[in-house]
């Protein structure tokens, strides 16, 4: 078979599940199964070499699952799968999410058995979210966690998005950039994911381009010409003898060549910004700007400013892009509660924490967290529950890190107050507190008594 | 701000672009250089521990890039981002691609050096193809070259894609999808995707279900009569003791409780398959099949294989879906000709192969491959030439591995006749032997001494 390039739509978003998913809500729909169920998003335990991970995508996914309904043109795919009944696929017709949703804030700090985001609803509907709930906020906050050294690393200067081409697919490549925004990275060269999200798109020129010119000079030339400030790319050849030509063409043509930066690629680039540096300083381009890329990663990044390497703007493409060290997290969607019952899988190793739940974050008289605690949902404690309402009984509601603005503000004020350690890229630092309130320790032994006799 | 949910659709295929690709566009417009370019899409080196990467989308990217136009809405966008006249937007309005390109057959075996697709256009068009094509083909060649791994590893047993959500995004789990079929895989568990491209959907149950009952089964007969033949997810509470509950179902309700497998999805999974099956065995139930999922690489297929584990058939899910141990594939796309000479960047240590090129795959009298050569595409050899035109002067040709049984077919026979060794999962095996023709090689040098005096 030829099946056409896949675009999936809004439409598609009932189909964008495994199909465990329906074949369980049929189950459910037979048996009359309606209860109220608890779902909690959360992962175990982290990615080797990091200390918190950044949740991201829980409130847009959150939002985005309010939308999932089955048109005509879904059922149709769903029947040609078999096994499910005409009355079913009826019901499905008018399937809409009826119950709540708690999330994080999107760019906040989090740790393992802290849940990202809680769904409270009949179970048929919060068990068909499973998967699409996972994927959304799985993409993000892996990326959003990868992003987050990458600026912690660059310290202050700022850090370019250019990892599209090795993104996995068109999907990532999007959304990415929302992550990085939240995390503070400061542009990207993906257009449409750049205008979507109002991150600056920014980009400079391939080595193609220097190629295509008989004369690497009259390349640097028109470009200069065309984009005023713009940044050159001086490494297709010979990175020195490219700056020395940068240089010339300032003093032979002044104004009429105005340059941002001139961009590395490759070679050693410590000691190649530190000679161009002084080549410019020297023939009073102090203005121009030194950016850096090729291969980067945090710990890249971390190096070159360590050695001094006098670069003002860093560019990272597949190590922030594929978030290769760590390209996945250990995320899972459990049922915690069902029919006002503790509900939990009996697996040794791996607890899971019953009911609804909530995470205080403990912080000291300067406001820096120094500890959390989950808790019972209904626990009270003088600190801040991060868990806040983002959907109840099937409407969006209106929360503030929904704006991107807000959600990069609260990220950059909520890494700020970790410990110092825990911002350091090496993972050599404790862990950070969390512990599990008394209540809800008792709540789960509740909860094995209650299966122990199976 | 608040952006709603992106779902790029083909009227976006010119924004899903890096920046510098229309501004080196418009510099070529501006220039009014009109020639004609190379660009060879490949990667220099396999990632560690891999011997072959199976070459997945080139064909489908190839055509997809036929179809880039630039809607007024896209202009809209791209005005927004400044720096573009109105008089090159006009012209973008009326771009289409009119070259030519060629690529190797969907789920050929490929190694460095090697072009899996290769462009010959007027440079501005081929430029702006860059991060779209490289985007689409290196999803799915590092997906597909991963799945490959996991079918070679289950020896024929059937391998089902569970990876959904912890994929990197909605297309990454779509076409995932496409690169799995063409490597093998034999069902997936993501609804839209399989019905997309043809592949068996399937899918068991949640451990959720079962705990959404008192009784575990009470929830093994519901399912089952459901779904008559399902598989029956065991590890919620005991893993043996619940293998029991389904023996006591059967002989209790006979053919009213067909079950097809059961799923061992967490513990020790050989010990526990062994267990499983000598107890249904010894109850009559040796239809019943063994499925075995739950955090399971090649190497973990592999070993379960080896230890003498009768496992039927294998879940896998993230270390599939994200390629977790190659998330990333070192995949370039560089100018290698433009005017009618070769043009060549010089790095040092990163050969580039300059002009248009053909990669012959040698045979021995059996067919199994020897070893390639990549050649000038006008060097002819007595051996199959991989790289086939896919799309000619701007139009899309009809071509046999875009048919998904064909590509699947083809990555079959291919890879069974790559040496013996490189279809081993570990890494001692020699190279396959890749060379570089002797006219290539002359044709590079000439590139060379035409850039030595810059």
């Amino acid at each position: 078979m030829k099946a056409p390039h896949p675009w999936p739509t809004e439409d598609d978003l009932g189909l964008l599940v495994d199909l465990y998913e329906l074949s369980m809500l049929q189950g459910y729909w037979a048996a009359g199964m309606e209860g109220q169920a608890t779902f909690s998003l959360y992962f175990r335990k982290l990615p080797a070499g990091r200390r918190f991970m950044l949740a991201c995508g829980q409130q847009h996914a959150a939002h985005l699952v309010t939308r999932l309904r089955f048109p005509e043109a879904a059922l149709e795919k769903i029947a040609r799968l078999g096994g499910f009944r005409d009355e079913f696929l009826r019901w499905l017709g008018d399937f809409r999410f009826s119950g709540d949703i708690v999330a994080l804030p999107e760019g906040t700090p989090v740790f393992p058995e802290e849940p990202l985001l809680e769904v409270s609803a009949p179970i048929a509907e919060a068990q068909l979210l499973e998967t699409l709930l996972m994927n959304l906020v799985h993409l993000e906050t892996v990326l959003a966690s990868k992003a987050i050294r990458m600026v912690l690393a660059a310290r202050g200067r700022p850090v370019v998005d250019f990892g599209m081409r090795r993104m996995h697919g068109i999907d990532a490549a999007v959304r990415g950039v929302r992550a990085y925004r939240t995390a503070g990275i400061s542009g990207t060269s993906h257009v449409l994911a750049g205008l979507h999200f109002g991150l600056p798109v920014s980009g400079t020129m391939a080595h193609s381009y220097i190629q295509a010119f008989d004369d690497e000079a009259e390349a640097f030339r028109r470009y200069a010409e065309l984009y005023p400030g713009t940044t050159l790319l001086v490494d297709t050849y010979d990175t020195l003898a490219a700056v020395d030509k940068v240089i010339a063409l300032r003093h032979e043509l002044g104004d009429a060549f105005r340059i941002g930066a001139v961009r590395l690629d490759s070679g050693d680039m410590a000691a190649l910004a530190r000679a161009a540096r002084a080549r410019l300083d020297a023939a009073g381009l102090a203005d121009v700007k030194i950016f850096a890329s090729g291969g980067l990663d945090e710990h890249g990044i971390a190096a070159l400013l360590a050695a001094g390497a006098p670069i003002d703007a860093f560019g990272v493409g597949t190590s922030l892009g594929t978030s290769a060290d760590a390209p996945y997290l250990d995320l899972v969607y459990k049922m915690t509660a069902f029919a006002g019952q503790p509900r939990l899988k009996n697996s040794p190793g791996k607890a899971v924490w019953p009911g609804a739940k909530q995470v205080f974050r403990h912080t000291d008289e300067a406001g820096r967290y120094v500890r959390d605690e989950v808790t019972l949902r209904s626990e009270h404690r003088d600190a801040e529950g991060l868990l806040v309402p983002v959907v109840a009984a099937g409407e969006p509601l209106d929360v503030p890190t929904l704006d991107l603005d807000a959600a990069a503000a609260h990220a950059a004020d909520a890494v700020a107050r970790l410990p110092e350690s825990l911002r350091a890229l090496d993972d050599t630092a404790a862990g950070y507190p969390v512990s599990i309130s008394p209540a809800l320790r008792a709540e789960r032994e509740r909860a094995l008594e209650r299966i122990a006799p199976h």
